[in-house]
């Protein structure tokens, strides 16, 4: 997935503001879905950020074109992990390894279906 | 209402985002319910932007402190007006007129029943 | 150009938050000088939002594939007006009228040289 | 440091996007240099996200009133480390640990000046 640095992505400070980086991982997973012509809201519950860690190497800047893989690194019982990583110019900017949990729409975890699961594996590469 | 400009609502250029003022503005609209303990999120209906003008006198920057001020300029069967104001050190930056419509939950206009029309008139200066 | 709607651009209204329909038109303007290999930020001065008038017809939602078209409506001695449009599967959804003026990197309104003007005539449509 | 959510924090998935947690603990970094009448825009480098980790424990939603507390949790010769907790009526329900890289303004690692030391000690809680 390519992403373009825009004005609103950037801060003060001339680059882009450090948690937009996120946001940019997050469209990356949503379009895993959109590539499928699937949405990521789902039947039975939905996954939120569990718990996430993030390395920023270099900074992005205002017209750069970003490139962003996804790769699922751990299938568990009631989340996943995966690893994104932002390039530019095929170097890596910064990286991310976010655990995603199954969670109820009142908000309880939840274990993951089967369907589910195999929806998750369809979706990343692995 | 006072507003710190953080990190968050600049862009490269230096100054505010021009799209931020208006979240500036909709956070006193906001703050209009909380302060009475109350919620914008509303029983029968919601209320959405319309249309809307902006005028930018200057700009703000990091670390200011901007004052709002909101006015009932209009009340309509189906929607009202706000003139709402954003202040620098006293002098106006920054000037919006929005419409806010009112729609039920599938999204038709519906007319502004007499409880939210009170509601509104309680929020707002006129 | 083409937006898709992700998660951030919504709240929990479910729809797209109104101010993030003017970042998308400002990712557009932004585009016009992408797509000939330049950068919006320029030498003698830069543009800056001065005036905008929009129009919300119908809320975008979340996988929303959107078109924006832009289109230069009138060049003045210090500033250009554009009108840009939103939509989806063919239907408009917003529209904006926004002033930008050239102002110098003090802030100071200025002429806008013939140079940059012939620029900003090659970059959008008339 | 309270926080109020705002509608612009907020997602369609009902409760606070994943990355505005972070935009709240820059907040309430910033803060910090503006409670002492001084900006976070320092004279000689400026600090940028060089690693975080996150854990997300509950959701906010629209309305909540947020707690932050900061507290530094290292001192190292080029970067510090913070502990950053945001709390709803007194429970934890995000915890952010962010590694702040001391760069020169052309983007270089530098070591922190013995001033600057000082000013971050006088800054945050120990």
């Amino acid at each position: 997935m390519k992403i373009r640095v825009y004005y609103e992505d950037t801060d003060t400070g001339g680059v882009v503001y450090h948690s937009n980086y996120l946001n940019f991982c997050e469209r990356a997973r949503s379009d895993a879905f959109f590539k499928k012509d699937m949405t990521p809201v789902l039947q039975n519950g939905h996954f939120v950020a569990r718990k996430l860690e993030a390395d920023y190497v270099t900074s992005a800047k205002l017209g750069d074109i970003l490139d962003i893989t996804t790769e699922l690194t751990q299938m568990k019982a009631a989340s996943f992990i995966l690893c994104q990583t932002i390039y530019r110019d095929n170097k890596k900017i910064f990286s991310l390894s976010i655990t995603l949990a199954y969670i109820t729409f009142e908000g309880k975890p939840q274990k993951i279906d089967v369907d589910t699961n195999d929806l998750i594996l369809s979706l990343f590469d692995v």
